[in-house]
C-alpha cells in the first residue's frame, strides 16, 4: 500500500508513515458524498457537527500542535493559537448559518399590477452547489487544511466536502481528519484522502460529481487546477487563493515619525514562520532615502535563519532569490547553509524606475524575502502591480485629506487595504475579505476567509408560485427560522424597494 | 467601410445597412472606458443615466418597435412589451442601488478582547469590477441586448461598458446606443460596436482592460467565449447564460384534471415568438397515455408557421429536428416551404425508456420544437438531465404532502422551479433568479435578471483600521447614504450574530 511520509523541516529527517489513498477512493469519497447531500440538508445537523469538530480540536489540542511542529517547523506558539483560530472559523460558520445569514432570502409576493406583466409569488433563497474537494495549504496547517476554512464554509453551506490531504503534514491531517469524523456529521459528509501523486487530485477534479473546488496554495498549482477544471465537459467553479506580493506603502512622513516601528513590524511579518504566508509584506514601497531598506535588512538578519516547510519550497525559495538577486540589490548576507529546510531572510532594494521595467521583480518568493522599493513618485510603480490579496499603507494622520487618490489605486488592485498595520493576521470576521483579482485569486467576488466565505458554496434558487409547504423552511409565509430577509410588499410596485424582515 | 446590413426575416430581403466596428475601435473603446470609471462611481449620476435611459426607451418606443419589428420578425405587442420590460428592469436597477442593496454592507467594529488575536476594525463593501463586454441576444432586440439586462446591471454596478451589437438587429442596436448616448452617463461609460465579424468579439474578449464579460446565446457560441477568455494571460469571469430544455412535469392527475388547459399554455409557449426563448419548455414530461402529446402536436398546428430571426438560426432549428427525428416520433407535419426564415412547429414523443438512453434528445433545438417524454416511471428520466435555467411542475392540490422527492430532483438541477405555469415569463424583480448549472449558465452562482443581477459586476473589499474620511460612504460611521449595512456590536464576540442596520 502506497504511503506518505512525514519529514521534519528541522531536520529534514523522515518520521511517521501515513497510509495514502488511491484514485479508487476518489470515486467512492464522491459516491458516498452524493449520498449524504439529502441528510446535510438539516442545519442544525451541521452546524452541531461544525461545534463538534471546533471542541474536539480543542480538546486534542495538545496532540495536534505536537504532530504539526514535527511535521511543518512551525513553533508551538503560532500553532497554538492557529488551533484556535480554526475552531473560532468553524464556530463562526456555524452561527452565520444557524443565524440564516446564508440564504439571503428573498421574497417577492405576487403583484397583478405589475408592469408590463402580471408578477408572480417569487421567493430566492440559496442551495448547497455539491460536494466540494478540497486542496489544503501547507502554510497553514490546521486553519487552511483539513479542517480549515475552505472546509468549513462548504460543510456550513451544506455541501460534503473531500480534502485531499497535504503531503507536507500528512500526520496531522489524518488526526484532525479523525476529529471531524468524530463530529456526528452523516457518513460520506467528510472524506480525507491522503496523496502525494497527481493522480489522485486529477481523478478528484475530474470526477463527475465535484461540483466546486478550493484551493490554497500557489499560482502554479492553482492555474494548473483551475485549467483542469475548465477542460472537464461540465465545467465547475475554481476557488483558488494563489498568494499574492501584498505590497506596503510607507508615505515620507510615516517613514520619518516612526520608521523604526515600522520596520520592526515589517521583519515580524517577513521574519516568522519562514514568511510562509499568503499575506506575507512581498514589496515595501518605501521613500527613496528613507533608509528603511537597510533598517530592515539588518533587522531581519536578527530574525535569523528561517525553516520552510517542505524541501520543494526550500529550493523554490532559493530560485526566487537568485532571480530577484539579477534585478534589484540584496542587502542580506547568505551565511553558511543551515540545517534541514531552513533558509536565511533575503532583503531586497530597487528603484522605482528599475522596478517598473522589470516584471521579474514581481514575482511572488515563498519565504522570509522583501523587495522594498525606492521611490520618488510612487503612482506608477504602484500602476504596474497585478491584483492582491491586500495592500496596507503606513501615513500620518495629517496627511489624510490626501490620500484618497492613493486609496483608490490600492483599492483598485487589492481585496483588503489595511492602514497603519501590515498585511499579516487575516481576522476571521463577517466583514473579512480575502481574495483579490487574479492573479490573487481565480475568482474575485469570493472571499476564503470569514463568514461569506460559504457564498462559493451556494446557487440560488427561486421558486415561483410555490405552495407554502412544498417551500423549503426560509421561504415559509411564516419564517419558522425566524431569519433575516428581503421582502418586497404585496402588491408594490417594483419600484419602491425592500423592507428588511428580521 | 464594412457595414452590416439588416435582414427582414418575414422575406428574407436586406434592408438598410449599418457602420460596423473594427479591432482598432476596440481598444478606443476599452481606454475611453477605463477613463470613464471615475465618474461613474457617482451612484446618483448612474442611476439618474438609467432612468434617462428608460425614459428616452419609452419616449421613442414608436422608433425602436418599428425597427426592431423589421429586423426581428417577431409581433409589435411582443416588442412593446419587450420595450417596456427593459425600461422596468433599467428603473430596478437603479431603484437597487440608490437603496444601497448592492453594497452588502458589513462592519465588524474592532474588539481588543477577540480570541486568539484582537480583531480590527473591519469593514467591506463592493466595488465595481472594471470594464464589461455585453454580447447582446439575437431573440430578445430590446431586454437582453444593447441597453438590456447585462447592460442595466453593469452600468448599475458602476461599471462602463462595451456591447458588441448583434449583427440580427443593426438598426435597433444602434437607435437604442443613441438613446443611451443620450443619457448623460460620462464620456466612455458605453460604447456600442456593431460588428458580424469574429475579430471585434475577439478583440473584446482579449483587452487587457476588460474586466468580465456578459453573454446571453447559443451554448456553442457561449462556450467559445468562455474559452477564450479563460486562455487570457489574466482570466476573467463569463457569465454566459447559454439555454436550456426548461422540463415541464405533468402529473398523472394534473394531466387527468386539466390537460387541455396546460397543452394551450405548452403551445403559446413553444408556438409564440418562433419559440425563440431562452426558457422555452423544450421537454414536457407528461403520462403515458395522457394524449399530452397529441394534443400538443394539434395545437400547435394550429399556431402554424413561424418566422424565426436569422438564417442561421432557421438552418440550426432544421439540423435540429432532423437530430430529433432520429430517436424521437414526429407527430408534426413538415408542410410546404414557407416564406421568409420561417419553419413549421415540431413535437415529438418518445418513451422515458428511450428518452435515458438517447442524449442526442436532450440537445436544444432552438426554435418551435418540443419533445414530449411519455413516462410511466418519471424519475429515472429526470435524473438523466443537466442544467437548468428553469423546471416547472403541474400537479394538483391533493399531491402536494407527496411531491417533495420531485421538488428537490427539479431544484437540484435547475435555477428556478415553477408551479402550474410554463417557464416562460421571466419577471423583473428582485427574488428573479435566471440562471443554473452548467450547461445553462457558466455561472451557477449568479443571475442575469432581476436586481441581483447587478452582484455579477462587483467585488468585495475590505477596510482595515481606516479613517473614517478616507472609507468609502457607505461604510463611514455615520452611514451618510442611509444604507442597509449588517453590524458587529463593537467589543461584541464573533459568535454573538449580527444587527441589521437599516
Amino acid at each position: 500500500m502506497a504511503s506518505v511520509q512525514a519529514v521534519d523541516p528541522r531536520t529534514g529527517r523522515g518520521g511517521a508513515s501515513y497510509p495514502a489513498a488511491t484514485p479508487e477512493d476518489v470515486d467512492a469519497a464522491l459516491t458516498a458524498a452524493v449520498a449524504a447531500a439529502l441528510e446535510l440538508r438539516d442545519e442544525a445537523r451541521r452546524t452541531d457537527g461544525l461545534r463538534r469538530i471546533a471542541s474536539g480540536l480543542r480538546a486534542r489540542g495538545d496532540e495536534v500542535v505536537a504532530v504539526a511542529e514535527r511535521e511543518t517547523g512551525l513553533p508551538e506558539g503560532r500553532l497554538r493559537g492557529e488551533l484556535e483560530r480554526t475552531a473560532v472559523q468553524l464556530e463562526l460558520l456555524a452561527d452565520y448559518v444557524s443565524a440564516g445569514e446564508h440564504h439571503d432570502a428573498i421574497i417577492d409576493r405576487a403583484d397583478p399590477d405589475a408592469r408590463p406583466v402580471p408578477r408572480p409569488d417569487l421567493r430566492r433563497t440559496k442551495l448547497p452547489i455539491g460536494p466540494v474537494v478540497v486542496f489544503g495549504a501547507s502554510n497553514f496547517p490546521l486553519a487552511f487544511s483539513t479542517a480549515g476554512g475552505d472546509t468549513a464554509s462548504a460543510l456550513a453551506a451544506g455541501c460534503p466536502v473531500i480534502v485531499k490531504g497535504h503531503p507536507s503534514h500528512p500526520g496531522t491531517g489524518t488526526l484532525v481528519a479523525q476529529i471531524v469524523a468524530e463530529a456526528g456529521l452523516p457518513d460520506g459528509a467528510f472524506t480525507h484522502l491522503l496523496a502525494a501523486d497527481l493522480d489522485v487530485a486529477e481523478a478528484l477534479i475530474d470526477h463527475p460529481a465535484t461540483a466546486a473546488i478550493a484551493f490554497t496554495g500557489s499560482f502554479r498549482a492553482g492555474s494548473a487546477i483551475l485549467a483542469r477544471a475548465n477542460a472537464r465537459p461540465q465545467p465547475i467553479p475554481v476557488y483558488a487563493e494563489m498568494g499574492s506580493l501584498n505590497p506596503v506603502v510607507i508615505t515620507a512622513a510615516a517613514a520619518a515619525a516612526r520608521g523604526p516601528e515600522i520596520v520592526t513590524a515589517l521583519a515580524g511579518a517577513v521574519g516568522t514562520f519562514g514568511g510562509q504566508l499568503c499575506t506575507k509584506p512581498g514589496l515595501v514601497f518605501a521613500p527613496a532615502g528613507s533608509g528603511i531598506a537597510a533598517a530592515l535588512a539588518d533587522a531581519l538578519g536578527a530574525h535569523g535563519p528561517q525553516f520552510l516547510l517542505n524541501a520543494g519550497i526550500q529550493a523554490g525559495y532559493e530560485r526566487g532569490v537568485d532571480a530577484l538577486s539579477a534585478g534589484a540589490h540584496r542587502l542580506t548576507a547568505n551565511g553558511s547553509a543551515p540545517a534541514g529546510f531552513a533558509v536565511h531572510p533575503a532583503v531586497f532594494s530597487v528603484a522605482a524606475t528599475d522596478f517598473i521595467d522589470d516584471p521579474s521583480l514581481r514575482e511572488e518568493c515563498f519565504g522570509p524575502a522583501v523587495v522594498v522599493v525606492e521611490y520618488g513618485e510612487l503612482h506608477a510603480a504602484l500602476d504596474v502591480l497585478e491584483g492582491q490579496l491586500a495592500a496596507a499603507l503606513y501615513a500620518e494622520p495629517e496627511e489624510h485629506a490626501t490620500l484618497g487618490p492613493l486609496v483608490d489605486r490600492l483599492t483598485a488592485i487589492a481585496g483588503r487595504v489595511i492602514f497603519d498595520a501590515v498585511p499579516t493576521g487575516v481576522a476571521v470576521t463577517t466583514a473579512m475579505h480575502h481574495g483579490g483579482p487574479w492573479p490573487a485569486t481565480s475568482a474575485p467576488a469570493f472571499t476564503s476567509v470569514g463568514a461569506t466565505a460559504v457564498e462559493r458554496f451556494l446557487r440560488p434558487v427561486t421558486y415561483q408560485n410555490t405552495p407554502d409547504a412544498l417551500l423549503p423552511p426560509a421561504l415559509r409565509d411564516a419564517n419558522p427560522l425566524g431569519i433575516p430577509r428581503r421582502m418586497s410588499a404585496a402588491g408594490a410596485s417594483l419600484q419602491l424597494g425592500l423592507r428588511h424582515q428580521r
